[in-house]
């Protein structure tokens, strides 16, 4: 076997055996195989694809790449969610403590944001006090003592698929598919999961802008998870404009405790309730999803999901006077309302752009060392389908600087389309793929 | 413009501007574009292909990212003339003295072999004391002074062409047509040609194995001539057996002058006086194919042609006395028969084998830096449809090793197959295609 015939027979688009498929990850994990060797056989998976068979064999050798969380000490079965990413996610951070309020194991590594806002593991450390890189026995020890530990991908998990992206987005191979799927699922499965729900975003603001296409990535990763016997369920939700009201580190954590308070915008809750239900049931504890839904608002109206949250807060070292005291958290500068010029109703607004405006302001990264404003963002007055009059505020600015204030305001005003005629608040939930 | 834009367009199956392929050649050539990136592209145009606007393009971008030969000074038509390779080719040292000894000027710079033999520079350098390299205002003094210099390639011609062949070979894309054609053409431009004659050989010896897929190759490179507007002749020939009785080094240089004293291999005169014919008439010196043939064939009777050949010798600082007294040449340690084992009639010599076999015997280079031993080789008795009795010579080897003498033996028995029934002789000149 030499990379030669392997790269030949995919030009040729034959199928690679498992044996190939893993001399490949092996050999250039390990730099024994040259990137334009890898980005040859990569161009040729992009032009010819992959039969599942194949991108099955892909995601299990980038997985076995490095290192591997180990989970079966916690004698339960270990429920991921992961997101194909979207425009004011704050979805984690509200979801796990609830399914953890439900007896729900949640142990869970997230990764750093790049582009539009931060990760996960970004909103955590705007909690002061609140420790991301705790060593993997004190955090399988969190899980056994309060149900939920949150922390960054400590571990090299799946080192493969870092250089295969890196090199993707370096010769135009991102929007592939079968790698697309393979890089998500390889990281599931890196880090543990025994069952995965997937949250794949569709729209304006997310990596698939059509349902078809998000339907082909979910049936790609349902697919891999049946033949990796790692049960997939996926959510299809929508990602036309910004989910919630608020973008950006601070204003998001907030937007997630006062949603976790039982203040919850109608839209975050649609995707939190469906993927919960789902992550309820994968994990054995609820076979009914009507049910689960009930009992998941249930522990948002009585407290115990926000309670869940302050003992993981606690737990990992974070200061939960932030939680009970939003206040506590750093405010930006200028805080400056942007007016509607006109009436109507609010047709549409762009995630894309309305993310890339507030990584503008300071609350993503370009690249990977670029450090991050926690205290800039927008909190939006309206959402889409809203009626506004002229003068009505439509959104609050959170800037540092006066400058990217003003280029701000001028964008938003451009995004935010108003028209005359009313229309629907848009669906969700697109679909539930499993 | 950038790298990502042009390999997303090829990737997407989409016509790459004059302006675009320009970028990627320059940039590639210095270094500019990484070799993960430049494999992706060639990978897309592998799997997408190339219009013959874009092959034109690219091979005048690689024609142009080196040293260029002028050959203006010579007021005269330089017709080039290229073969895409085979074994036993010795046809450049019989047709271009007797070209010029018509009066068609012959500036001639060859590469060294890779493979198989060597190439004709490394025949010329059997002859003791022919220089190769002398420098390029002593060239065209040469071509100026008796009709023919032909050294080795000194100049740093298509550079972009080097580095892009080793690519393609270290992730297997070599056969591509456009990619073929294009390299082929770009150092034929780059050394001054104004007018090309082409050998495409075709069969189990040759780049290409089918005749369609020559044809499909020689439409490509006559179109680049087109439109670059150096006219161009291909002559398809049969390349299915070694060409004439001798491969190897000194032997075939020895074929070469024996050739030029009028006792020439029927194979190899098909194929020289065809060659030969359309270089007089592309050279503006004989419209008519037929009388050129006459004249090429009355220049190697009157010895005009052997004469030449001396003189081109002798002008270059070689050793003309090897010429008239061909013993010598050194001569191999072991020359050994090979005897038939059984009575019928030649019917296959897979080329490729042979020169694989003479390869071994130390006559060929397997890396760019191997030494070649020009003695070794072997000397056919018998030719594809001669009829052979038991214990006829097949074959007489010229080895330097005794191991390496025995390996030949026995493979050569194997390559060479006879049967009981009669077969033609194979027709040598497949097609003209201009």
């Amino acid at each position: 076997m030499n990379i030669l015939e392997i790269i030949e027979k995919k030009r040729d688009k034959k199928e690679l055996s498992k044996e190939e498929i893993t001399y490949f990850i092996e050999g250039y994990t390990h730099d024994k195989i040259a990137d334009y060797q890898a980005s040859a056989l990569i161009m040729a998976i992009y032009l010819n694809g992959m039969t599942k068979q194949e991108t099955t064999d892909l995601t299990i050798a980038m997985a076995n790449s490095g290192e591997k969380l180990d989970l079966s000490s916690l004698n339960e079965v270990i429920v991921d969610k992961h997101s194909t990413g979207g425009v004011g996610d704050k979805v984690s951070l509200i979801l796990l403590p609830l399914v953890a309020s439900l007896g729900v194991p949640v142990a869970k590594m997230s990764g750093r944001g790049l582009g539009f806002t931060g990760g996960t593991v970004d909103k955590l450390e705007s909690i002061s006090g609140y420790q991301t890189d705790i060593n993997i026995h004190n955090f399988v020890q969190n899980v056994e003592k309060i149900g939920i530990s949150m922390i960054s991908q400590t571990l090299n998990l799946a080192p493969a698929d870092k250089k295969i992206y890196s090199l993707r987005d370096s010769i135009s191979c991102v929007e592939s598919i079968p790698l697309i799927a393979s890089s998500i699922m390889s990281k599931k499965i890196a880090s543990g999961a025994q069952k995965i729900v997937l949250d794949v975003t569709c729209g304006s603001g997310a990596f698939m802008q059509s349902k078809e296409k998000a339907e082909e990535l979910a049936e790609e990763m349902i697919e891999i998870g049946r033949l990796a016997n790692k049960e997939t369920v996926c959510v299809l939700t929508n990602m036309d404009e910004p989910l919630g009201y608020a973008v950006g580190n601070s204003l998001e954590v907030i937007e997630a405790i006062q949603s976790l308070k039982g203040d919850m915008p109608e839209d975050v809750k649609d995707v939190v309730l469906e993927l919960g239900a789902y992550m309820v049931k994968l994990a054995g504890k609820g076979e009914n999803i009507e049910e689960n839904t009930a009992r998941l608002l249930k522990n948002i109206e009585n407290g115990k999901a926000y309670e869940k949250f302050i003992q993981l807060v606690e737990n990992q070292g974070g200061d939960s006077s932030y939680i009970k005291d939003i206040n506590q958290f750093p405010k930006a500068s200028y805080i400056e309302n942007v007016y509607s010029q006109k009436s109507g109703y609010i047709q549409s607004m762009n995630a894309k752009e309305v993310g890339k405006i507030v990584c503008a302001l300071g609350a993503g990264r370009i690249r990977k060392e670029d450090s991050i404003d926690n205290a800039v963002g927008i909190i939006l007055n309206k959402k889409v389908s809203d009626k506004v009059e002229k003068e009505d505020v439509l959104v609050t600015i959170y800037a540092n600087s006066k400058e990217k204030l003003e280029e701000a305001k001028k964008k938003l005003l451009e995004v935010i389309k108003i028209e005359e005629q009313e229309i629907e608040r848009p669906k969700m939930i697109l679909e539930i793929m499993k």
